[in-house]
């Protein structure tokens, strides 16, 4: 069966950097954007032209620097923001307008202080306008998650009539539950008319825990393109995560989707926006945290030592980090302190072992983590053979030979 | 119609722990149990007591202070492991032993160089031996995720008919896709003799970023026990959040499902698992991140202010967050930094705002957040009316009076 492309539209530089703090100069964004067009992305959302003076040139620095990717300006349904976004997307080889309005009660009463028809006349109104400045017009009807279906399709069919390209359906409150946000993309998909002329997008938001999962259940039920951000950085708690969205797809082949990302650029790219934003990774990140492939228990210690599939489901390689570690904390047990003991050069006999691991318990429960230079102090005060060692001469399974001791 | 509980099995102090550089002493562990049986969950992990002498003494302390809560204590199935985990819990009121054994082929196969036949003898055993010491026996089969459905079933089965309690379907890799995961738990609700006599639990990792995701199709399937912790702390990129999941079900009456969690408190657990453990919560977190109810751009700022449901599904104050915060970055407009003006008890007219506006972009494009004595170093700049203001009395809703300066 042939698989389907999911494109992947990056708003780290517009949505992700709306975090509190987060702010980029134009030459982080550039340097960013160049990264992510590397990385396969198949759209940038450089940014919100009409928001900021920087933000402005940041979007027509970017446009200029990149050469495949499409890069995308954000705007209200407001002219003068699709002018000035027009005006900044000047020198993008691929640009594309994105444009929209509020189309849930809650938007529509207390946001516009409007009615459904005039919300519709002015969504209109907002894509035939950006069409003057670009083919590429893609409509956003913000707050999608809470907008009732039969509205949500009537917006979108008259949208498309009027020549949007790509139509997003965003979760702005990240209120959906995964099985709703799929339902909504496939009543989209079954009853609006024109719907397979465009992209039909999920944009997705974390308020709780489930972006990923919601932007899953939308490509499983018939979208095409996946907003997200590395990191899932974004407003409040952030968009769906880059990373997860792709892994999810690379590592699930009966989806019968696949992205054009180059999954071993993942981790550079993460640690790329989080030092130009000067946002550090949560170490238990999925993919890209320091601990996502770190063990520290025993039992998985053990089990990784033994084979790495059986506490690791991802291989850490796939997105560009080197290996699994073993962490050697309280929670471990003897097979990886021998593991670590053997990178040193010693290898521990059973008795050697057990002695070991008593003296290592007591350094453990007091300290977070034991380095290599407390496994020589507990060697040392182990004073194993009387402090003599036996060297002899070890060779790996790769031919390679060094000195080990034995103990 | 009737709605059922979910019960919340918290795994801060086990799971949660394994997390590098996270030890808990004694003392932190029984502070955050006891604030956890506050919180309102059904059962308490207290710690793998074999693992080291800090270990059972913590699950010993813990039993002691914990008055109706259940306390658990984790073990491999492996007599000593069982032995110890039933002696550090003898003060327990309510005691419960967690036992069980890898059950995916990866796991028989390399973890335990066994076959089938013998792990479901092995899991047999390791309950029957943990019901000498107490009535409560609670079933993992490790890797229940990578496990096939029918092999799962018969485990299941076997250790249902001899006496466990609870039955644990961890998705130990964050393997799954939450369909695939639903799927499972509805397979064994279907297909398990004796499934409807004990309480069937969720156990999943974020490796994904999927569990919180699959802990709901978990429960929409059939399960009635969540395994989860704090801040979704945990080996690799973590478990469960428990302020996710909890959440989620407060927040979808149509699911028909309940907790015994208070709300109020989990912003205040949350601090108190962040702080004992030195692992600061991630700005983006879901529900307690600092930036979750945080609003940065001006569209978004501008809606709150008129309306805080237009870019808020949760209400903060549900989970003891005072308010959402309004923070001025060059994301933000004109509604918002009106809004902070007048909280400094200054009132501007359009004309002033907009001269205001320009000056604040200036600031806001060199500097990531602006702050009050910006606010007002701004306000000289602009020197409006020549630097006077016009004092008037202002009343607010509540019918409090304060003088503002009309600008």
């Amino acid at each position: 069966m042939e698989k389907n492309r999911i494109q992947i539209f990056d708003t780290t530089l517009r949505d992700g950097e709306q975090v509190p703090g987060c702010q980029l100069n134009t030459k982080e964004k550039v340097i960013i954007a160049n990264k992510l067009e590397l990385l396969g992305v198949d759209v940038i959302e450089a940014g919100f032209p009409i928001s900021s003076p920087v933000d402005y040139l940041s979007v027509q620095e970017i446009c200029k620097s990149v050469s495949q990717t499409i890069v995308c300006a954000l705007s209200r349904a407001v002219e003068k923001d699709i002018e000035i976004a027009g005006l900044a997307l000047k020198y993008a080889k691929r640009p594309r307008i994105h444009t929209g309005i509020g189309t849930s009660n809650c938007h529509i009463r207390y946001k516009f202080n409007s009615t459904p028809e005039k919300i519709i006349e002015r969504a209109i109104y907002a894509v035939k306008y950006a069409k003057r400045f670009v083919e590429d017009v893609e409509f956003y009807a913000e707050d999608a998650g809470r907008t009732e279906n039969e509205f949500l399709a009537k917006v979108c069919e008259n949208v498309i009539k009027n020549g949007a390209t790509v139509i997003n359906i965003p979760d702005t409150t990240g209120y959906c539950l995964p099985e709703e946000y799929g339902n909504k993309i496939r009543f989209l998909k079954e009853n609006v008319k024109g719907i397979h002329k465009v992209i039909l997008s999920t944009h997705c938001h974390n308020d709780l825990g489930l972006a990923t999962a919601n932007s899953l259940s939308g490509i499983m039920n018939g979208a095409e393109q996946i907003e997200c951000t590395i990191n899932g950085i974004g407003e409040r708690a952030g968009n769906t995560s880059l990373e997860e969205i792709v892994m999810i797809i690379k590592q699930n082949s009966h989806l019968n989707l696949f992205t054009n990302i180059n999954t071993k650029l993942i981790y550079s790219t993460s640690n790329l926006v989080s030092e130009c934003m000067g946002m550090k990774v949560q170490a238990n990140k999925a993919i890209v945290g320091i601990n996502a492939f770190s063990h520290s228990s025993g039992i998985h210690q053990d089990g990784v030592l033994k084979k790495r599939e059986t506490y690791e489901s991802i291989n850490p390689e796939d997105v560009g980090i080197n290996k699994s570690s073993i962490i050697l904390t309280a929670r471990s047990g003897r097979a990886a302190i021998a593991y670590r003991y053997k990178k040193l050069g010693y290898f521990l006999n059973k008795n050697s072992l057990d002695l070991v691991y008593s003296i290592f318990l007591q350094y453990a429960d007091e300290k977070k983590e034991i380095t290599d230079i407390e496994l020589k102090a507990i060697l040392e005060k182990a004073n194993l053979n009387n402090g003599k060692t036996n060297q002899v001469l070890h060779t790996n399974a790769n031919g390679n030979s060094r000195r080990i001791n034995v103990l």
